[in-house]
């Protein structure tokens, strides 16, 4: 599948920071970057641009805030075409704090929200481009949304939003590739002047499918982690991402490297993936914050019980 | 998706005997049946019916030869619906030795050949019919098969084989969702009076994925196995497709359960899943036999070296 349009915009660090409160060390971090500027993978979304007035620098790492001081030592002496990026969420960003796209070594602002919060993201998108950075607007938990509300969202953002991209964002990993067709589909017949986006979640084993079938149905920017990392079920794998498209500007085998050196070790501290209770909220389309809190008690084996809670089949 | 029609058959121990020579214990193969039992699974594969004149049951477990006796002593006291299926290699098997269906717990018997092979699958396919039996082919090495073979193969199954099922077979986890429609319509177009089935390996995590495209497709008859158990990347998951199939006779509890307490404990001691040379070998549409060499070496984290070794990019 080789089409020049297509975008592979990495989010290693950032939504695997929402495992680790976005405590990756620098070594760590310049180690993905290196590797993503080597494979030629278009952006790295490095981290939140979020307000240290609402979330206290003791608490949260780096990658919570990304100062231009912590990216410049990322990148410093790498050679690279990767583009960097940013995520902020409505109501957590200092947004006039932020520099001007010129001021700053970051190109892209992604901003991160419900539908129902569509008139804030809009707000914050045009705030950004007219800062002058590339934007995009993630819609999250795509599968729960109206479909009556996200026709207006996506009408909205088409007239009124100057964002580049609209992604779509399956939060629960509750997609399948039947729904996720009809949603890029729908969203295409909407949007005309802007791309469309994907960000999948692997609760079901079907994030890098249901991102091929976002790319058949002609969204032209992907999501992706280095093996799948990131919350709960993790991600699309950038490695599968890579061996699909034909496009000869990657090369899959910095990745390889890089997953052997780093993440096969990161593996043994830190819990991502296919695991079980992450597949049951997929299942049936919800948060992933229960099967976290599962994970995190003494009873993070116990599938059947909590299943049964989920569905009410243990209920008087 | 409810789809009265659709049958799955789990292969846990069949397919999963190939990582451990076939040796999983009573207790542990009883546990599997009950569970599949419970869960409403229409059929279970228990190993294969190879010759002892071939292979020494020194060397392997009794889930290669799967005598009455042995079967006998899985089912016995278990209430059940769920079907007996057993595989058998061209040439590999003593046919005659195989008792009449009326003799026999098991109920169907699948004949697994390369497209090369057909004649002789058809042969034994025939010969099992005539005893009695639910009959299947299954075709190996799918994405393989050049297409005008493949064509006579399937035209020769339907017109002189009396198997209920035609199985396509992605040994090498290479199909994706567009390539697994192609062969699903392609077998539907020449196969008018049997079954389709699927058979998807998980190297690139697309083994639920294709399982759901040639469902789409109207295959009808599904492998899963549990938690995924298979060789080298193993199957698509069975409590992921029971989880997506609708069909109200299906009780995913009894699997999770399953999971829970021998799924988890097993896979400390056994290797299966996504591992990133198999998702290589998938990704280069090859055989997992090197992968699998790789993985028994101390070279088992050498991913990039890997690679080139098998695209030829390390050679002068």
């Amino acid at each position: 599948m080789f089409r020049e349009k297509i975008k592979v915009l990495d989010c290693t660090i950032r939504d695997g920071g929402l495992i680790n409160n976005h405590n990756f060390d620098l070594r760590f971090v310049r180690a993905v970057y290196k590797a993503l500027s080597e494979a030629g993978v278009d952006y790295m979304e490095i981290g939140y641009k979020n307000s240290d007035k609402l979330f206290s620098p003791k608490e949260y790492g780096r990658w919570k805030f990304c100062s231009e001081d912590d990216i410049k030592q990322v990148i410093e002496g790498i050679e690279s075409k990767t583009k960097l990026s940013v995520m902020v969420d409505v109501d957590r960003v200092d947004y006039e704090s932020v520099p001007k796209r010129k001021d700053s070594l970051v190109s892209m602002v992604r901003t991160a929200a419900y539908v129902k919060d569509i008139d804030k993201a809009i707000f914050l998108a045009n705030h950004f481009a007219d800062k002058g950075y590339e934007t995009a607007v993630n819609i999250m938990a795509i599968s729960q949304a109206l479909d009556l509300e996200l026709t207006e969202a996506l009408t909205q953002l088409e007239k009124e939003c100057k964002a580049n991209v609209i992604y779509l964002v399956d939060s629960n990993g509750a997609l399948y590739q039947e729904s996720t067709e009809f949603l890029v589909k729908k969203a295409k017949s909407i949007i005309k002047t802007k791309e469309i986006g994907i960000h999948a979640h692997n609760n079901q084993q079907l994030a890098f499918s249901n991102t091929i079938e976002a790319i058949i149905h002609d969204a032209n920017f992907v999501d992706a982690t280095v093996y799948g990392l990131g919350r709960a079920a993790g991600n699309c794998p950038l490695e599968l991402l890579l061996g699909f498209l034909k496009n000869p500007k990657f090369d899959i085998r910095p990745v390889l490297d890089l997953i052997s050196k780093e993440f096969i070790p990161l593996r043994e501290k830190m819990e991502w993936g296919y695991i079980i209770p992450h597949a049951i909220t997929g299942i049936l389309d919800q948060h992933p914050r229960a099967a976290i809190a599962l994970r995190n008690s003494d009873k993070k084996e116990n599938y059947r019980e909590f299943y049964e809670s989920l569905t009410g089949q243990n209920e008087e």
